[in-house]
């Protein structure tokens, strides 16, 4: 019979490399199956309170080139960024209600007052290529829950701090938060407004 | 007082004016509002038994270049004819159940018996690029409602009569069915595979 010894050494080893298996899968496109639970896809805040993200279908995590789609839930008063992209972006909200804050002034030098809409459940917008952009989950009572679909993955995001912030201050996040752990950028791209 | 006759004149233009209104707007991207109830969103069958299609976000309607998000209901028994395009698809399944058909096969003269997937309620599939495939409601009891992304629109669809059809002679069906009252094609595009 093995001793205490040998057996906590044998389960030592086999968490290792389950763990090592665990870490390459996350960001392979090996064994994937073809047809998959979202409910049981990666979900996390990625360090933003309020926030669950899933990719659903993804460029790092599944292989696509030319679209993406994202599951997401904002806690009541939270949101996005303050932001923009050169991508397109369709939103369509499947649950709760907010609104979408919207500053359609590229040609600006900063975004301004943006204009407001209110969002619901069934609705859908999408968002002009580069125009600065919120969405919030701006309902007390409930969360907002959104299917988003960018084209040309992985997004590249820059990020205002308020609304008067000039275009050329906003910052560069990329990766952004969920691309973080599977995509290694060694030059990042320049602004490309 | 206007007599009848100059009422009737009257109502006949009346109407006349805003059909044409109304036939210009279905296909123009003038006065659109930012935010969208998705139920109030044009919807149809398109001449498929069992379908009810909604371009939630598109091309031709909304202007977008990149991405096109459709809301698709199949009744049961209903689907997708047997069909291939070179751009990427995404799908998430909003309710009920079915089989994704899929034959991976582009390397070969004719897709040849598909691989069967089940789909079901909050599950994701995408297609790869040019792989000939087919979504039905195999369940009874239960409409099968799917959110689709795809990219590069309006699609260029080729299809097949069965899995057994020579991929060159696959149909190429351009505009697809609900793109034809927007779209006018003077020269088809070639086969893309």
């Amino acid at each position: 019979m093995a001793g205490p010894s040998s057996l906590t050494i044998f389960f030592f080893f086999s968490l290792l490399f389950f763990s090592e298996i665990s870490e390459a899968s996350k960001c392979s496109l090996k064994g994937l199956p073809i047809v998959r639970n979202i409910s049981e896809l990666p979900q996390d805040n990625y360090g933003r309170g309020g926030l669950a993200h899933t990719t659903v279908a993804g460029s790092l995590l599944h292989g696509l080139k030319e679209v993406e789609v994202w599951l997401q839930t904002f806690a009541p008063g939270s949101g996005t960024p303050i932001h923009r992209h050169s991508c397109e972006e369709v939103f369509v909200v499947l649950k709760g209600s907010g609104t979408l804050y919207l500053a359609p002034s590229s040609h600006e030098k900063f975004p301004g007052k943006p204009q407001e809409f209110s969002i619901f459940a069934n609705s859908t917008f999408h968002i002009p290529v580069n125009d600065a952009h919120q969405v919030r989950n701006t309902n007390e009572h409930e969360d907002l829950q959104v299917l988003v679909t960018i084209s040309r993955p992985p997004v590249k995001v820059f990020i205002y701090e308020d609304w008067f912030m000039p275009h050329t201050a906003a910052k560069l996040k990329y990766p952004y938060f969920w691309d973080e752990e599977c995509l290694e950028v060694e030059s990042p791209p320049k602004d490309e407004l």
